[in-house]
């Protein structure tokens, strides 16, 4: 159905421009089909064929704005590594922007998709810093490992248990998953 | 507002006991406001002002059902209290039930009271369990820390990655808490 460069892609491209436009217009609770397809010069029937509904649609585009922009920082070693990294994936998350982005791409999701390339995109990240750990010789816990310790309560806490995510969070998970320098 | 046993608990019980029912006889698709108002026996603008709309009602509805009925079971020890707690919690929430709820708790919750809620669930249960323990003069790690370790990882699989969630992998959680017993 997807053809790069085809009707389908631009038919995409122009909805989501006209969804991130309106956002910033009207708010989220303004957002309506009828005004995003006027927006994006298609019908709504477009719309609903391909999106089912609105939410579904914000999903979609919620999950195109938690893609990762950059590889992660290289700091020369698996702590620093991991600890920025940490620190920045805490913090856009934990944004009002992030927590509404996550909620978006959990809510209009019927088959779970979305949410799996939320978590695959994290796994992609952490499967650089492992590899260039790997290459410089250090020991390293696996890819699911760090899910666990790491990405999984950060999530949990912004979803369930919001107080307290700050940078000091971040790295005490780090700490918690390589073992203290000094213990 | 509620007053127990007055009519705003009696109004409660009523429209919550409407949506259980409702739910078996015509299937989530089928749910709407007013349905649910005529088997309660109140008015749909009861509904709407008490509980906003559909969606809310029905993440009050799932957070009642994710209160858990009895005191964590004791073995004796606290790993085999964490093993036999964490099992149970991880069945009951991958459960195509238990992540209905807690789809529905997360869903209609803008101001995040019944994802909170959800949390204190489990952090009471641990804190019975690390009670007894330190009761019984085991060390114990402290709730939060059980949280990030075991119920953090699971109910973020259980959202984004939800493969592998089995009894082995709750095991595996708790040995990462408390250490390998022969390690």
């Amino acid at each position: 159905m997807v053809r790069p460069g085809g009707r389908s892609a631009r038919v995409q491209a122009s909805v989501h421009a006209a969804v991130r436009e309106l956002e910033s217009e009207v708010g989220r609770e303004g957002l309506t089909v009828p005004l995003v397809a006027a927006r994006a010069g298609v019908t709504p029937s477009t719309i609903y064929r391909r999106w089912g509904d609105l939410q579904e649609l914000l999903s979609d585009v919620a999950i195109e704005r938690l893609r990762p922009e950059t590889a992660p920082e290289e700091k020369g070693d698996l702590r620093s590594d991991l600890e920025a990294w940490a620190e920045q994936f805490l913090e856009e998350m934990a944004s009002p922007t992030g927590r509404a982005y996550i909620r978006d791409a959990l809510l209009g999701d019927p088959d779970g998709s979305n949410a799996g390339q939320c978590s695959a995109y994290a796994a992609e990240q952490i499967d650089v810093i492992l590899t260039r750990a790997a290459d410089r010789g250090e020991s390293a816990p696996d890819v699911e490992m760090v899910l666990d310790r790491v990405v999984g309560p950060v999530m949990y806490r912004i979803l369930f248990r919001p107080d307290g995510l700050d940078a000091a969070y971040a790295h005490q998970l780090v700490t918690g998953l390589l073992g203290s320098t000094d213990g």
